[in-house]
């Protein structure tokens, strides 16, 4: 073994590699080959520079460090180990068992210290670029005379990661911002899991990042602890993003080392006895050498403490100076407080309007009542009408700016919502057209598996987007995001409950929203100035009622359909059948009522039910039952004027009274069919 | 107006400004800016370089060209009227009209000369670097003595395009393969929807195409035919993928030349009117100059049918020198051929598999029958068992290899499946986790959009993956990916039904599928060796029978819930509930079965229905409807050994008996609660 690094520092950078390869073994799944290779990059990130307080571990000025590379979660939790969190050994003994504290990739919100959900590659990436930008812009508003937000985010990322389109993404984002406190570990070990990275990732690195304006650096032995400091002491000194390449040998010091099968399998007895002798480790297993605890003591906790009695100080001097602005920063360090900022907006009593135009108003409300509330676009903020009007653009030049052009991005867009959330302080949206949520799909995901309070403003939200064609007409996607875990989609029918759903979204805690709005204009619907409040946060309601006592059959619409449905309750009138329009834009929110309330706008026993939106029919049939019809869209739209793509699929009155007609006696007939 | 083009050049390339143009404004609706800026380049590649021949726009060997910003549909309908394919004066005249030929964006299929269907940017580039592969491939395969493929592959990109993160995995995958016949015009115009593209996009394009191992140029002038024309030629020159950045003014000629009010939407009346002015533009609406229409004839009508004759003589050649060739030659361009390659494949009988090895299986027999199957996996070949054992990684140093490492890419790798599906001559496959399919969502929509025969092997397909946790474990994806129109997703819940499932996949001509298959072992299922083949093709099957002529219940599943279901039917015999087990491994191909048959497998009758699947419950209420019950998972999974996660997630023969044992009366009581 070559000796670059102190003897301290070899001997706890072996502890990092025996604990977690220790871990791995012991779970009999895992990756061992990250933490052999990166264990003395992160050791000289963790021992020298970084500032967390264990003791304190959601300090908010505390720098960020983002394991982007997430399949390396064992060096992570050895990590956290020895900073004191709290991950006890017996926690690294129980890595990837149920309910352990230790799960086979870092999920945020189960231990302090893990800063981000990592593991699908590209993402914490991404997520750290919104961490920095957070920082950045919070520094703004808050170092007046007193630096109170003044700290890093570190990343540390795989050749994966890089490979990732989403680190273009960001990382092209990043460089455009001057993002000067985001330092990326690049572990540069041209191994991925089939093989090496020659295979498939030939890029230079470091020339790619400096297009995107990072500066960049380059340790060509990634064992050598003083290179991979200067380098870090050298990155914190640019005004730039900065990307240290750190060239290290996967699966370091085992038989196997070089070579993708130390990825992603235990090592074995054998090789783990290897290991041992080329490491000169002689302690059982999983301990933790009493000098290293000291080192770490010593190091990363004092550093940790200090920084965080200094930053004490810091805010003292700030009540001092300016107790208005530290009341302010209170309120935004304050994760809970999600106020109602759309109690004070007037209800629509009749006009039509866009959803998107609604929401528009709806933005600047909030905008003017929460200063926390920043967001913008995938180049499309002209479209989704998304821009805050009584601010600027975040740039490197203005960081007070709380609209953010995310470029045409929408994974990344994604990836740093879900990062500025992560970081607090701010409270964020973004934008696209809702059949691009697609591309940010990934995102969505994580930002619902970390119960982030995110935003997103899709619209355009049909067929009826007309022109653009079926590349740009939504078919799937509202199906589709609804059947994401822990996302509320909501598709308001009218101002009124577009101002409803904004009144969901900015009030969520624990989960993303996705609203979804339109493009066409959208007429008020009687009643809803008093109905669509509560109606909404119900998630489905009756919005036109039968006039019987009860109804003989239910339309249930949402968005734009549920006018359609109103018209064709009207036409039913006509001809003697007495139905109910039920408005749900939210079937996620409809699910968590009583059933009794649930019985109130759907009783069971109407079986005659028939539901129209413009999107897939998979899905209705929870609520239309397998005797109701579904009028949806099961094939993709078309390009031409918007009226006659709706009647090519069957989104007139007529054709729907026609189903809803038919829908009665379907049961008898397929009976009679096969006798 | 500065005058770097020759005469009769500037007067087609206004020629070509002014249809675009007039296209949008009589639509009132499109995007005139970008063929106002780009109109020189695309005309510089169209009338100089581009080999194809409208008289046979199949023509195998024509050069395939891609409008990667699709937006500029206008442009491309242009060109394509002025070299003489099926798209009139009077079609351009219904640009964007319902059932015109001149949809909004491209759409492949809907005109010869179209190559792919463009609008979702980044998308674009990402298909032609699969086309300019399927050339590199074809060509190693079938040019012994003669040079029977050899074209080159055109794209014209915007800022936008590559912004997106699927440009850097395609770009970064070109580079490592030295596409060098791939040539990318790079429309430079700083601008995009929402305004200056410094807003967001400050990146040096060419720096970060040099670092994927692109060959780069830059025209200062994009008026200059004669520098874009020397550019294409350098281009073609070298041994590498070429990115030529041309420098444009976005809606060039127009009083709003050089901003983002000119991307989008119609010129106007005025704005019109002077552009006409700028241009000395004097003809009619719809003009097509005489001498416009003779340069067209003799540049580009009059290289393509010299390009084919040429070829046709090759032809001859090869049938003379190697007639075995040309049979095979033929064989690969005829696509309507999908014989069924796996009828040979030997059933199980017994025993146990993973679905990922048994198709993994299915793949080595299908690749010994079929030489246009070719396909490969996102880094995850070990895992998908993607790898077609007797052949090489496909390389810049080996284009015979039918392997593909596409690297960490999955997005890319989508688009790459739709290139080459595109190109023709390959039957592809393409592998990762299934929960990562969401990171290339949006090319499995242009799949189905396309009606591409793709297939997608999307492994480790549940919670049962255990230990590597909830950002590994699929949950919404089988339910997202069977929303999308025109997508064939199949989970076969044995080897019989693996095998059964990759027949539909390779026999399938105008749509995508998914295969949905296990990490973890499943057992042969009793009668699967009979059932299988014609239950698969059915989608949904009575796998395992009632004892009584009518079933009192019937329990569904798919894919590894099958076995559970089996387990569940015997335990209600012993409590003396008859019920029979459906394994439904697609609901499409179930879907378009008879009534008939669907009665049969499903009676209408029999309404104590529970469905069994790990995943979203959202959606099988098709199938039990508002009586039955759905075990399913509507959470995120959780680290930890499988069993103990299935166990969690109600996964157990004792929970769903229980669960079936509560069906039946569910409706009398949710009635007795309202009472």
């Amino acid at each position: 073994m070559e000796k670059k690094s102190n003897e301290r520092d070899e001997v706890a950078i072996n502890n990092l590699r025996m604990l977690s390869v220790e871990m791995v073994q012991r779970a009999n799944s895992g990756h061992p080959g990250l933490p052999l290779g990166a264990a003395p990059m992160a050791w000289a990130l963790w021992s020298r520079h970084l500032r967390l307080n264990a003791h304190d571990p959601k300090w908010f000025d505390r720098d960020r460090f983002v394991l982007s590379a997430g399949h390396g979660s064992a060096l992570l939790y050895s990590l956290l180990h020895l900073s004191g969190f709290d991950i006890t050994i017996d926690d690294l003994k129980h890595f990837r068992q149920f309910g352990s504290k230790t799960p086979g990739h870092p999920e945020y919100g189960l231990v302090p210290g893990v800063e981000a959900t990592t593991g699908p590659l590209g993402q914490g990436l991404g997520m750290a670029v919104g961490m920095a930008l957070a920082e950045a812009h919070l520094a703004e508003k808050f170092n007046k005379n007193t630096k109170v937000i003044d700290h890093h985010t570190y990343v540390l990322a795989s050749d994966g990661d890089l490979m990732e389109g989403v680190s273009h993404e960001a990382a092209s984002f990043a460089g455009n911002q001057k993002l000067e406190k985001l330092i990326v570990l690049y572990d540069s070990n041209d191994i991925s899991l089939d093989g090496p990275t020659s295979r498939s990732f030939k890029t230079n690195v470091r020339q790619r990042f400096e297009s995107y304006g990072w500066a960049t650096f380059l340790v060509m032995d990634g064992n050598d602890v003083e290179a991979i400091d200067q380098a870090i002491i050298a990155a914190k000194q640019t005004d730039k993003p900065a990307l240290i390449e750190v060239k290290t040998t996967i699966g370091f010091g085992t038989p196997d080392a070089g070579t993708n099968r130390v990825h992603g399998n235990p090592l074995g007895e054998n090789n783990l006895a290897k290991l041992r002798e080329n490491l000169d480790w002689t302690a059982d297993e999983f301990t933790v050498l009493p000098e290293v605890e000291d080192y770490a003591q010593q190091t990363i906790i004092q550093r940790g403490r200090d920084a965080e009695k200094k930053w004490n100080k810091k805010i003292l001097e700030l009540q001092n100076n300016n107790p208005a602005l530290l009341k302010k920063l209170k309120a935004a360090m304050e994760e809970q407080a999600a106020p109602d900022v759309t109690d004070g907006i007037a209800k629509y009593d009749n006009g039509a309007e866009a959803s998107r135009d609604t929401s528009h108003k709806v933005i600047q409300n909030i905008a003017a009542r929460m200063d926390e509330f920043v967001g913008g676009s995938a180049d499309l903020a002209s479209s989704n009408k998304t821009t805050i009007e009584n601010s600027s653009l975040m740039s490197a030049q203005d960081r007070s700016g709380r609209n953010i052009a995310f470029g045409v991005r929408e994974f990344a867009q994604g990836t740093m919502l879900n990062g500025m959330a992560l970081h607090g302080g701010m409270r964020v949206f973004g934008g696209t057209f809702l059949v691009f949520s697609d591309y940010m799909r990934g995102a969505i995901r994580l930002a619902a598996l970390q119960k982030l309070p995110v935003t997103y403003v899709f619209t355009h939200d049909s067929i009826a987007v007309g022109e653009d064609g079926p590349t740009h007409q939504p078919v799937e996607q509202l199906m589709s995001l609804r059947s994401i875990p822990n996302v509320v989609v909501l598709r308001p029918a009218d101002p009124n409950e577009t101002i409803a759903a904004w009144k969901q979204a900015v009030t969520a805690l624990d989960h993303p929203t996705a609203l979804v709005l339109t493009r066409q204009k959208l007429p008020v619907l009687p009643g809803s100035n008093k109905l669509a409040s509560n109606g909404v946060a119900c998630g489905g309601y009756v919005i036109s009622t039968q006039r019987g006592l009860r109804p003989a059959g239910i339309l249930i619409a949402t968005g734009s359909e549920v006018h359609l449905a109103v018209k064709v309750q009207q036409k039913l009138a006509q001809l003697g059948q007495d139905v109910s329009v039920v408005s749900m834009p939210s079937m996620e929110l409809f699910e968590k009522q009583s059933t009794k309330y649930q019985e109130q706008v759907l009783p069971s026993d109407v079986r005659r039910r028939v539901a129209i939106e413009m999107g897939t029919t998979l899905g209705w049939q929870k609520f239309v039952g397998l005797d109701g019809s579904v009028i949806g869209i099961d094939h993709f739209g078309a390009s031409g004027a918007a009226d006659e793509v709706l009647a090519a699929n069957n989104f007139t009155v007529e054709r729907i009274v026609q189903v809803y007609q038919q829908t009665h006696s379907r049961n008898e007939v397929r009976l009679s069919v096969i006798g």
